[in-house]
């Protein structure tokens, strides 16, 4: 497949209405699923965080059988791809207000798994600090919704394809995210990764990254970080749905990372653990 | 006219891609110009506003005098309307970075003037303060991009059609804007509006009443206000493209406000100018 394939509200095709508030507001939240093996991986938990996130936004309550029905139908189709799913606040309103005629509009895509150059989870990232700060807004903070911009500027910063990720900070200097991803690092046989009250996206892989570490019998805390966080840890990671655990060899500005134990670990951990959630999501 | 028209990159026509980045992202701007006598207002200042937030979010180079030409080509077509126009910043690229290849999408249509139930302009209106508040954003200030979820939630805190407009604080406390217009308080012969350095909207409206305020006589102060400095002022204000300047005759919490004679002389004042940058337009 090198194709991109959409649907918006199940019907096959790329076209919608200009109207649609994603587009007019970025009024609306996504997900960005991993297919494996023709399912659409992490399911329940993507599904908990696209309902949170339509909680949070005040949605009109949604028909969650019928959403869960199109992702599995659509990972069903590839072996092996990312499953991109939009909802949209729906068309029209009068101005920024919704009004409670709206219907929410489903538009979902898959595409291929990016093509990665080098083997990133096997030989980890080189990584840079971005001067895009992220906005306290507690209101957005977690949830993954289209107003997008901050990470769109941050990704403009560098061009250098060596540079695989950047690094974010909030307005007082706190490590919250990369442009895509979640941190982690190790202190000792603990696992640290920023609390997202205030600002950041609440990632799957961060969620699973912490049951598993849990299990595994590593401490684990979420909680204000900073730069000088990450210079005093062993081991530095970032993770999401689609690249699973990587770890991070290079932070500009802050020096050279080894690849820990703990990271490989997580690493072996997680491909064990894959059935487990792929196994669960039709009884949630 | 009742229905809503589109047109993209010139094409009539409501669909759009939805790998458009303003859909995925919210990755654009816009601008909500009035139509009068079939020529679009303050077609100089919306561009100037236009070009500014494609210089802050790094737009490609765009065709301004194509711009210039549709707008005044698709206001033609109405005695009186609204003209949207957003610009997304194209269709694709890889994730968050835009890559050098994205073409500029130009999405225009056209309203009809929204129908105000009472005569706002004479009477004034009621207005409420919202519990959202607004993110502290300087990349994002002024400008007019499309991460509009802060004034969608401010915007669903009330549905009381009698309640016109809400004020949005910043997480300061201080007073920044309301959802769909900027605000104006007077003290004595100066007019005050807050300072939008760190988050909202530079309406064009409001720069049309600082200049004009100045010609007629009247100080002008841009800087951070609080609803103390509201409480204690004598007349109260909104502006924005579509409404001129509006009274505010209530704030919930706050108080009634009388209709003052600045107020009064603004927007006599206004009328008298419109002709002046719609012949103007075209030079700049």
């Amino acid at each position: 497949m090198n194709e991109v394939q959409y649907w918006v509200n199940g019907r096959q095709g790329a076209l919608v209405n200009a109207a649609e508030r994603a587009l007019q507001y970025g009024d609306g939240l996504f997900e960005t699923i991993r297919v494996r093996h023709a399912r659409p991986e992490y399911l329940a938990r993507h599904m908990q965080r696209l309902s949170a996130g339509c909680e949070r936004l005040k949605f009109p309550a949604m028909d969650w059988a019928l959403i869960r029905q199109e992702l599995v139908k659509l990972a069903g189709q590839q072996e092996d791809a990312v499953l991109k799913y939009i909802l949209s606040r729906g068309v029209g309103g009068r101005g920024y207000q919704p009004g409670p005629e709206l219907e929410v509009t489903r538009i979902a895509s898959i595409h291929p798994l990016p093509r990665w150059t080098s083997d990133p989870e096997q030989n980890g990232v080189r990584t840079r600090i971005c001067t895009t700060a992220l906005a306290t807004q507690p209101l957005l903070a977690g949830i993954k919704h289209l107003n997008r911009l901050e990470q769109v500027m941050a990704r403009t910063e560098w061009d250098d394809a060596d540079i695989v990720e950047g690094f974010m900070l909030d307005h007082d200097q706190r490590l919250i995210e990369a442009t895509m991803s979640n941190v982690f690092i190790v202190h000792g046989r603990e696992l640290l990764t920023p609390e997202l009250s205030n600002c950041g996206v609440a990632g799957v892989m961060r969620s699973v990254i912490l049951d598993l570490a849990a299990t595994l019998g590593f401490k684990t805390r979420v909680q204000p970080l900073t730069l000088d966080d990450v210079r005093a840890s062993q081991e530095v990671f970032i993770c999401n749905s689609l690249a699973g655990v990587w770890p991070v060899v290079h932070i500009e500005g802050l020096g050279e990372f080894g690849i820990g134990r703990i990271t490989r670990q997580l690493q072996v951990a997680m491909q064990a653990d894959e059935s487990e959630d792929n196994g669960n999501w039709y009884i949630t």
